[in-house]
């Protein structure tokens, strides 16, 4: 099954938002084993929504929508379908009920434009949106399928997960092993992939660049479960052997996720301090729920006074190494450690750019980690302005603090 | 003119990355004047390219793509654009020559398919590339122009900016002015400037969202400079009446940028403390370049125990009002004010979720803001999953440091 997937609306036109809606109806479909072929993004106007409806429908076996559903004016997208298939736009008696219900519950007054959303091409049929006032439309046509959803994220992304792919699917069987990884680039993971030379027909393997780490995504589809279940294990099991020290998890998300997993699941408390990066590290470990348990504190010494008022860094460490050295970044860690109750502390020191006459390499950074009885010392460069070199020393960090608690953790049987 | 932007490339096609060239490209076509009525994506099938090609060729004057110019088979646009305009596609000496030294000058290993880059469709131009080794294409024909860009945004933005740019734009004037606001969300601003029913035929006013800011864009095109330019002053001091107490600049970046700006220019210090933000304040004013002038440190007091450690918040504020409170907020700041040599620090405690039988409403958050003399707490209850209310949170906390930041260089005169 191919499919095509049009996004209606001014400010995708304009280029005020970025596009989410397609990468993510793109991506689901994928793992539902559809091929999609073409996208296109239309503003308001009428005879282009019309024109890029009529082309989906000639061109593909599915055509989902986005946008153009609401109640005003300017919301055509109902009456594009109605034109192109030569239906008329009739009113749901039911959905007019339900549409007065809503603003009389909600206290809302109505306008007769709510009444535009209770009207449908004939022979479609309304699809729930439980977060919102706009009901998609489905309807099969010639053998096509055809869905219309709402534009904003939040309410197409229930509509799609609940109703529509149900609506969608085939009956083959879809197999989804997700492998997520980090430390090594998407193009590198790629190359590697391709040499393993995977050759399962009914399988296409793919992967998702994340912040700070890569999701490789094992999709099947096919007639035959249990063959695809064997098949999946042997391609994960492959990409395993190839990779397995890159792997952080098989199914999870991110890479500061597997990290609080850990440390709640072993009773530990890790504490950070950072330099170069800014707060990035203490952010991304407070970003996952729970995080209170686990997380002890944060501190961001970016000026000399407050490595050595706030981690003991000694001034003579600064005037030796300087700041940007392995040497303080120890320090730094070593007097967080003594400060704080952690069990584990990760400290970030270096120079993220850009050039002001600096006598220090731009993207030079120095990362320590450790425990009580251990520690690590970490020196990379890293190329890119000041938001990537910060970026990627954060999930550079973030990497080795994994890495750190599973030799930590396995070296003592746990 | 109207425009079609053409994105080619399979990882747009199966959701692995956001397509942000099309909504640069978008924005950027907009400011010349250029109004963009379709946005295709295809994958690298050689078939669904060739018609997505010719289709743009029917309908629009301008043709945008990107991607498809490398060196492998599967890059096939300037084959495509060869097909669609009937004209042979030909080897260009000079860059044949060009390729070879660059390779020979980077040591790397050229093979044959790298010669594929110096063929060009009869009668195009092509378009440097210093940032990789696909050069672009500029062609002519019945009255349409096309454009092929490289795919990678590092390469096609230069490319746009400092080539194509002049190649599209006509003999308008254009002329853009920029307004920053913070604290008021886009869908509000866009009513409000709605209300202000300003008709400049020439104008159009737009607005795009930042992270905690919303940019104003005015623009104007036209044949008469003095004019436009009159009436772009008119537009920005309406829209500044109206909401003047939500705008922090004009034509700057971000409301950090802003504030470091303030800051550096008065020789002022901050510092941060930060419970429920985790780091995202600290991250966001170090993010700026220069930062380290005028960030003097930042403290993630997570736990009850940071908190009274770090910033001497007493355990009676804890026990009598809860960690959540202004009192505790107001007290963090206070401690840090005293350790740090801050002319200003600005705290955050509060509450994100997701719930876990909390007695604390979820979204409740509270932010200190204080300089030697004087203090002021906000309490706010924002929605949204774990990390939107922090994000909103942080955001919150930028801009009432922004205002507070004038008001107090306003009543001392600076």
């Amino acid at each position: 099954m191919k499919a095509e997937i049009i996004t209606i609306g001014t400010e995708i036109m304009l280029g005020s938002i970025l596009n989410t809606n397609v990468a993510y109806l793109s991506r689901r479909l994928m793992e539902l084993g559809i091929e999609t072929v073409y996208h296109t993004s239309v503003d308001d106007d009428y005879e282009r929504l019309e024109s890029a409806l009529s082309l989906a429908m000639e061109r593909v076996d599915l055509v989902l929508t986005t946008g153009g559903l609401g109640p005003t004016d300017d919301d055509l997208t109902k009456e594009a379908l109605a034109n192109v298939t030569g239906r008329a736009l009739v009113a749901d008696i039911n959905m007019e009920e339900h549409i007065k219900h809503f603003f009389a519950y909600s206290k809302r007054d109505m306008t007769l434009n709510n009444l535009k959303q209770a009207m449908k091409p004939e022979g479609s049929e309304f699809i729930d949106n439980p977060r919102g006032t706009a009901p998609g439309i489905y309807m099969e046509w010639h053998n096509r399928k055809i869905v219309l959803m709402p534009g904003p994220p939040r309410e197409m992304k229930p509509m799609f997960e609940n109703k529509v792919v149900e609506l969608i699917k085939d009956d083959h069987i879809i197999i989804v092993k997700s492998i997520n990884t980090s430390g090594l680039g998407e193009s590198t993971l790629e190359t590697q992939l391709k040499q393993l030379d995977l050759s399962y027909p009914n399988f296409t393997i793919t992967t998702y660049a994340g912040s700070g780490s890569v999701e490789i995504k094992v999709i099947g589809r096919g007639k035959d479960g249990l063959r695809l279940e064997r098949e999946s294990v042997e391609i994960v099991e492959a990409i395993s052997r190839e990779i397995g020290e890159h792997i952080y998890g098989y199914g999870l998300s991110s890479i500061e996720d597997a990290i609080i997993e850990v440390l709640i699941n072993n009773k530990m408390k890790i504490a950070v301090c950072e330099s170069v990066t800014g707060g990035i590290l203490s952010s991304k470990l407070t970003s996952v729920p729970g995080a209170s348990k686990t997380f002890d504190r944060g501190v961001v010494a970016y000026s000399n006074d407050a490595k050595v008022e706030e981690l003991e860094v000694t001034r003579k460490a600064l005037e030796t190494f300087g700041a940007v050295s392995g040497e303080v970044a120890y320090e730094m860690a070593k007097g967080l450690m003594k400060k704080s109750k952690a069990d584990i502390v990760v400290s970030t020191t270096g120079y993220a750019g850009p050039d002001e006459d600096s006598s220090i390499k731009t993207g030079l950074i120095y990362i320590c980690i450790t425990a009580k009885d251990s520690h690590e010392i970490f020196e990379r460069i890293f190329s890119g302005d000041r938001d990537t070199i910060q970026e990627r020393a954060s999930n550079f960090a973030l990497w080795n603090v994994y890495k750190f608690l599973n030799k930590k953790l396995t070296s003592i049987g746990m």
